[in-house]
């Protein structure tokens, strides 16, 4: 999978918080010569408790590193992958984990490092922070978003493979502009409306009285309220044009719906329900179409890049991708045209 | 508990869908003789099939019952009081599981039932519907809310009892007022945020994408989408002024979060988002002191009403209640007053 005869690649977790650590934990079961790194100390020392190797200098982890993954804060992470491609090597593959892509794969450009950084997203995570809420189990199956461009085509198919080896990852290759669209809805705006939601009850005289009632669908119409706020905040705006942008469309359906609830049209307000239900009711029940797909290893990628693109656009994913010598053969399920 | 020499009190559940059948079917473990009622003839013999009793004629279900619930969909509720009412004898107790109370209670009391009609509203539910999905652990120390009033004391005390009997429930005893206005925030509004959110990404271009993307913060902030239609488009009509008061609230609170985002005011959103947080953790974290509080049972009580829905609008609910001859005796909890 990685280019590196007769080994198994040696991964580099840098930043090892709940998603970071949780990646390592994972990398550390299928590779146990894996490295860590964070800038706390302590986070250090409970990465060494749990077994891994985290040297105290961050250019010693990530040195001799065939693939090296970048956690912590998102405004963090464009300094730390300067730092780390200045210790690895030209074919060090470099992805991140942040959860918008637009700025980072920009900033990568400008420095040069297109053709061995890969803007990545995976897509799960929990209200809790830190090493000790990490969990191996975190990813499993996953959506994970990578970015591909022509220029780093071949660190792109590493990662590929070793997503779906470790994580069973659903590798989803997106665009960074389309990533950053879609994860405003898929997972910005959640994180807007449960902040709404639960500012306002925070705000009301009837506080308490809600607290007493709540059941099923305020826990979970708030829950990710319940994440650090600094780190809500800072997702937000990183993807501030996009987040502003979409919020406009789900302020047009609230207020589509409080217009049919105020002028007392019931059938209206049935109508948008339905299509509301339709919608959450296609999310489990998803069916796709496999396929398999090979290109040149060579050339200038275009028809590679687009097939990934187009195929994550439409809601599809990889679930494999093997590099021989002169083809390489991707592994992919695509939902029905008609979805 | 129930006033009846030497025996369990004769229950009976009509409309026995999602709510009404797990009522009936928790029943069903502790008193056995319980008997049950649907308008449609294949959940009257589904109900046979589970082993209770569910006679064709609804007169028959109800003629010689303590205590009958109201269940089914809302806009059917007064009508079936009122048939409910006439096929039974003047101390049997009538409650009803509508998610909105002032309504309901004005109605009785129009037609002269609040000395024998509580309005009731158990906070538990799922997404689904029927008898099918129905499951007598639903309500297991779950919110109930009842709603109390000097004419019908004996007939809350009654109730209060046996929900605790058996379903363990947290009592919240509430002005009904006070109850809509409460559950338009904890419960009305969640379904409006899902109900725009699921509704915005139907209608946009990123469907797909967004579909393959979503994760946990998009599949609880939708879940409650997938509740059916029509029985969401009732709950919100039968609240509709205070679903549209409290939707102007979440509103104010969502354009103040924009507002910071837009403006670029990281600490304003930062802020914005550690007062939700606190409000999240508080829902998980809640502490009581626990009180027993004595009335006579005689009188006008007016204090022993007064007493219980302060206990409500503060938090609080009760945890049992002992009727004597002379004293009835409610256990209690109430959040800190600080909280």
């Amino acid at each position: 999978m990685v280019d590196r005869p007769g080994g198994r690649p040696r991964v580099a977790v840098v930043g090892t918080g709940l998603i970071g650590g949780s990646i390592l934990l994972r990398l550390h079961e299928a590779y146990p010569d894996v490295t860590g790194w964070d800038p706390d100390p302590a986070t250090r020392a409970e990465g060494r408790a749990r077994g891994v190797r985290v040297p105290d200098d961050l250019a010693e982890a990530v040195g001799d590193r065939d693939v090296v993954f970048l956690a912590g804060p998102l405004p963090s992470l464009p300094e730390t992958l300067l730092t780390v491609a200045a210790h690895t090597g030209d074919r060090c593959v470099v992805t991140d984990v942040g959860s918008t892509k637009a700025g980072i794969a920009g900033f990568a450009a400008e420095h040069g490092l297109t053709g061995r950084f890969v803007p990545g997203h995976p897509m799960a995570g929990t209200e809790r922070s830190g090493l000790t809420a990490a969990v191996p189990t975190l990813f499993d199956g996953a959506a994970w978003v990578l970015c591909p461009a022509s220029e780093g085509i071949v660190a792109f198919r590493t990662l590929v493979g070793l997503l779906v080896d470790v994580f069973a990852a659903r590798v989803v290759p997106m665009d960074p502009a389309v990533h950053d669209s879609v994860v405003a809805l898929s997972s910005h705006l959640p994180h807007v409306l449960a902040g709404s939601l639960a500012g306002a009850v925070a705000d009301s005289p009837l506080r308490d009285a809600v607290l007493g009632l709540a059941a099923g669908s305020f826990r979970d119409g708030t829950r990710v309220a319940g994440t650090p706020a600094q780190r809500t905040a800072d997702m937000l705006f990183q993807n501030r044009d996009e987040v502003l942008r979409q919020v406009e469309r789900v302020r047009a359906a609230l207020d589509e719906l409080t217009a049919a609830l105020d002028r007392g049209d019931l059938d209206a307000l049935v109508a948008r329900y339905r299509r509301a239900r339709e919608l959450r009711h296609a999310l489990p029940d998803r069916v796709f179409h496999e396929h398999r797909r090979a290109f040149p290893t060579d050339g200038d990628h275009a028809a590679e890049v687009a097939y990934l693109r187009d195929l994550g656009a439409a809601g599809g994913h990889l679930t494999g991708c093997r590099a021989g010598a002169d083809v390489v053969t991707y592994a992919g399920c695509r939902p029905p045209a008609e979805g």
